[in-house]
């Protein structure tokens, strides 16, 4: 699927730059010369002096665009060349947050790309829509349940996913710990579990998907994909912190199915998730983002998760909008809050709380079925 | 060049877990249901009542094995199955720190492998003995410098590193910003700047060797990696928080040519920078290991630099060692202290300091190289 472009001129001054925002904690005295340290950290890595040809100085170093004091830190916005770049994932991550990454005053909280830029990245190439269709699901969110614990051998893996197709699930996942280990090797776990589901799918009518997990380098995936594509696979996970967002960007170049992005080694402490989880990863091609809810295990705040719901699904120089996932320690409980707060365009993941042992699976993932076709009634 | 392995017994249980050491923020009331909480999170991610499986309970579900007070937090030891992590450098750290990641009362500073992990994924290729060779540099420290800035032409580029190589630098490394940008396309830039190398090494007698950049994808680095073999190119840059670790690893299970790791990126995880900048880098396969020096452009401690060179040093199950490459705004006038605190299995990198225009080029690269030459006296 094409991404449609507005029109625009790649020469103009607004396509030669793009916007990296920064929370710097500095005095108010200090915080120009940080803020033109970090421009250069983040263009040239000299001091400005050693920068003598004039080219370079001119449409290559960073510039200091914005400097606004924010509660007890100012938020600097640095203006970066677009000719460093590139069209590279990695190279963009390493031109927004590099070396700055180790700089503890700095946090990198925004960016703002012109949309020759987001073009030439193309963004999710199946988006809410296309993951829509796939499933045969409209007019609600979707429900996510994962494929655990690891350890567990492919045909025990296998009947846990007939279950939840059985109960309605629409997307199945792999834990993000499942890989290619020896108790479920990929191939036989993709086996065993595909041919589960399209049993299941047989049973209901629905079009449950399966989405595996790919890791490894790029060639791995590459052959983990088509080993899975045989067996009727149609949806895949990923760890783009771990596998580089450069190894995404390839992925959904090739657009052969929707990706899942799974935030591990996301970190909390110093890129913000919105930007991240919603933006980035959106940008370099996951049609869906896992994220960790509020509530949950981990420590993101509401306005935190609003904002990487919208950093995913809000219009943005023609990309398509990439699927908000909230998980991370949920429960068939707070259904009916996640669908409030996060509308239909969502994938409700629940994880472990399925498989707790006090009540039968097919109930439990029943109820979690239910819960989201009732919505907030 | 292969791994000198101590024999190893892969069935005995000392090889069936590796341990991950966090440095966890709680109370003494709560620190070991923390503890378990992590043990979970980082192997089956489900409550243990979840695991019905006894095979998944006794050899996969995360152990807790010590948990010590250390200051105002304590420090946890996770012992995790080997069979959860497999042979995969992306899954190694998933498996270590992945989702931890974005619990923020929770840092990974350390992790203990048996031999047979550290064989499986074999250290350094090269090492410090084999960049010795490469370079023909013994007794002293190697001197290595920086092209930049990004934004110059490759003829530019090229001249700057022909006087480093005529100053008599050991290696020249590309910036870590230069990928493959319009300015100077890696096929260009690489052509040039071997070319200027070799020219100057006709000239001095001496085996300087340029290391460029490779960014990108697996299939971007290996066709990058492969032009630049054809001018001649021994050694190579990337930096595995961008690129990812599992590319870090096949690159080096190619073993075609030293790799230097870049620590871009490495700041944002909450990850202690001795065990990922000196530890887990080796093991995965990087030869040199740059890091940012005390008393420049970031914060680390002289402690923290002394934990990363002896990481990247120590005797360790008969990995090679890895070089430790103190850089990031060091300058000639700091050589001596360079060389007294890290000895001479070092390389010293210095940056932008040599290209400031109040000196000519020449004169500045050949001060530092002077200075590493007579050491201390």
């Amino acid at each position: 699927m094409k991404n449609r472009l507005p029109t625009h001129d790649p020469t103009s001054d607004a396509e030669r730059w793009f916007d990296a925002v920064y929370r710097v904690r500095a005095s108010a005295g200090d915080v120009d010369q940080r803020a033109q340290a970090i421009a250069l950290e983040q263009s040239v890595e000299v001091p400005l002096a050693a920068v003598t040809d004039r080219r370079v100085r001119e449409d290559v170093v960073g510039r200091v665009a914005r400097v606004v004091a924010c509660g007890d830190a100012f938020e600097v916005t640095i203006r970066l060349a677009v000719e460093t770049a590139g069209t590279d994932a990695g190279q963009l991550l390493n031109m927004l947050f590099g070396n700055s990454s180790m700089q503890d005053d700095v946090t990198l909280i925004d960016a703002h790309f012109a949309p020759g830029l987001t073009a030439a990245f193309g963004g999710p190439r199946f988006g809410i829509a296309g993951i829509r269709d796939l499933v045969g699901v409209h007019g609600r969110p979707l429900t996510c349940a994962a494929l655990k614990p690891q350890g567990l051998t492919a045909g025990q893996l296998a009947a846990i996913a007939e279950t939840f197709a059985r109960a309605g699930i629409d997307v199945i996942k792999d834990d993000h710990g499942l890989a290619d280990q020896a108790a479920a090797p990929f191939a036989d776990r993709v086996g065993a579990v595909q041919g589960a589901v399209d049993r299941a799918n047989d049973v209901t009518g629905h079009r449950c998907v399966y989405a595996p997990s790919l890791t490894g380098n790029l060639d791995q995936m590459r052959a983990r994909r088509a080993i899975a594509a045989c067996h009727g696979v149609r949806m895949f996970l990923l760890a783009p912190m771990i596998s580089g967002v450069s190894t995404l960007s390839a992925l959904a170049r090739e657009a052969s199915a929707p990706l899942i992005a799974h935030p591990s080694l996301s970190g909390v402490a110093r890129i913000a998730p919105p930007l991240l989880l919603g933006k980035l990863f959106r940008l370099f091609g996951a049609d869906a983002s896992i994220f960790p809810n509020a509530g949950g295990r981990f420590g993101y705040s509401l306005d935190t998760c609003a904002q990487i719901v919208a950093a995913a699904r809000e219009p943005w120089h023609g990309l398509l909008p990439a699927l908000p996932v909230p998980g991370g320690g949920m429960s068939v409980e707070r259904v009916p809050e996640m669908r409030s707060i996060f509308g239909d365009d969502a994938m409700l993941l629940i994880g472990g709380s399925l498989l707790m042992p006090q009540e039968p699976l097919l109930a439990r993932s029943r109820q979690f079925v239910e819960a989201v076709a009732q919505g907030m009634h």
